[in-house]
């Protein structure tokens, strides 16, 4: 998917909505563990229900792996229904991947030949030929960490130079110089809206892929203040407060509500209409 | 497998040697492309010919996700072959993972329950929570990355702080604070080998992952020279010039010429003698 058709699908569904498929068979429904695959089966239903909503899924490869080979066969079974659901929905792999460059040639190849992702989420600490091997595949996308939600965040993200540049300053400002807006975004935690406005001063134009709304906090209305550009540029993530609204049998419906209760804020903080904006160049 | 245990089998099987089982179908003798699961074919050849010369195993799982689900069951089969063929040896997971702390979990369980591995590799760029879920199981080991023996390490490890302290030194400050060198290992890329003395100054006693000897380049003796402990303290990794050091049918062979070269070389830079020393406590 390229950067103009993203751009249309947020201004043609109204929202910047990704849901997070964290899916744990230790989380989910009693019911749906009679499954073949249960996984699977939790997250159709949770697509189904709501693929109208979102722009984008986002697997975490972690809760599928701890399944093992098993695992790995339902996230191939998921990320093929949703390309079958809804073309217009982008599957991002969470896979915080990243090694030396022969070798991230072999995960480019594991989420994007092999399987049909849109996105792969990758770890910066070991550079540029880390990154490089991901940006050869067109209308693919590489979404490098930069600010993360989560407290160890603060360890070595912010180790600041003697210019008090700080680790993820240094990422943004490298990496972006490796590839452009149309296959590059950057994660962007939200536990503190205010940084996203340091995170634009560097990379106006990118996509942030924003973790922390939700059970990991985070306002909306602050990530939208801070982090909003004119083609929108975000997508914003919501995992276990939607997939777990409902753990009974209601659970897709549950999810739906809660995705709907996100989307129509999303719809009112989005600055343009759909009839009268046109995406900038 | 413990810290003593480990520095036993290095003492008696005079080696420190770790294959690194980075398999890729488009490398491997082209016979073997007509077995059921030509991955596992290959490992099992390489395994039975190579186990009593290394401590260690290493898979990197690219490779295995690079074939989607199908790679996973040979990663599977890989890990359960080791374990048989050789209780031992030390199966490193080379997966360069690393999540929030909740996430993280999942990835601990994916690679010490779901399957029996004795580590795994994290990079540190999450900090923290990112790393913890993986020090809770006694035995088993978390391999941080400092120094990458990539291009791009230059990129982010050497950003420097205001007192000219590195990323990789912050890195090994700060994670050898939470945990100890009973459950904690270090990769020390080894392009050039002077850099392990300034790792051994922040951890004299953890083991080094040291992926940079044969097709990556770096001398072993120089290794040695910089890296080595009382206890030995090194795992120095060869994959390429050991797995593919045949593409006939003599791989296996060939691969145990390769490894046992580098394990003499081994034997004599040991500086002890099995019969003559104990393990430092």
């Amino acid at each position: 998917m390229t950067y103009k058709e993203l751009t249309g699908q947020i201004l043609k569904r109204r929202s910047f909505l990704c849901i997070g498929l964290d899916t744990d068979p230790g989380s989910m429904p009693v019911h749906l563990l009679k499954a073949d695959d249960p996984v699977f089966a939790f997250n159709k239903a949770i697509i189904d229900a709501t693929h109208d909503l979102v722009i984008a899924y986002k697997p975490n490869l972690a809760f599928y792996e701890s399944q093992g080979a098993r695992g790995w066969i339902s996230f191939e079974k998921t990320v093929r229904y949703i390309r079958a659901a809804d073309p217009g929905v982008l599957v991002i792999a969470d896979a915080k991947r990243g090694d030396i460059g022969n070798t991230s040639k072999h995960y480019a190849k594991a989420f994007f030949e092999t399987l049909d992702c849109d996105a792969v989420t990758v770890a910066p600490y070991m550079g540029e030929d880390s990154i490089t091997p991901f940006l050869s595949y067109p209308g693919k996308w590489i979404i490098i960490l930069a600010i993360t939600s989560n407290k160890g965040a603060t360890d070595f993200q912010f180790f600041a130079n003697s210019e008090h540049k700080k680790l993820f300053e240094q990422v943004l400002e490298r990496s972006s110089s490796w590839a452009t807006k149309e296959n590059m975004m950057f994660v962007a935690g939200a536990t503190r809206a205010e940084m996203l406005a340091d995170i634009r001063r560097i990379v106006p134009d990118h996509f942030l892929l924003v973790p922390g709304v939700g059970a990991q906090g985070g306002s909306l209305e602050e990530v939208v203040r801070h982090g909003m550009n004119d083609n929108c540029g975000l997508i914003v993530n919501s995992s276990r407060g939607i997939i777990y609204a409902s753990t009974g049998e209601d659970f897709a419906l549950k999810a739906r509500e809660a995705a709907s209760e996100i989307q129509q804020e999303m719809a009112r903080l989005l600055p343009y209409a759909p009839s009268t904006t046109s995406v900038q160049p």
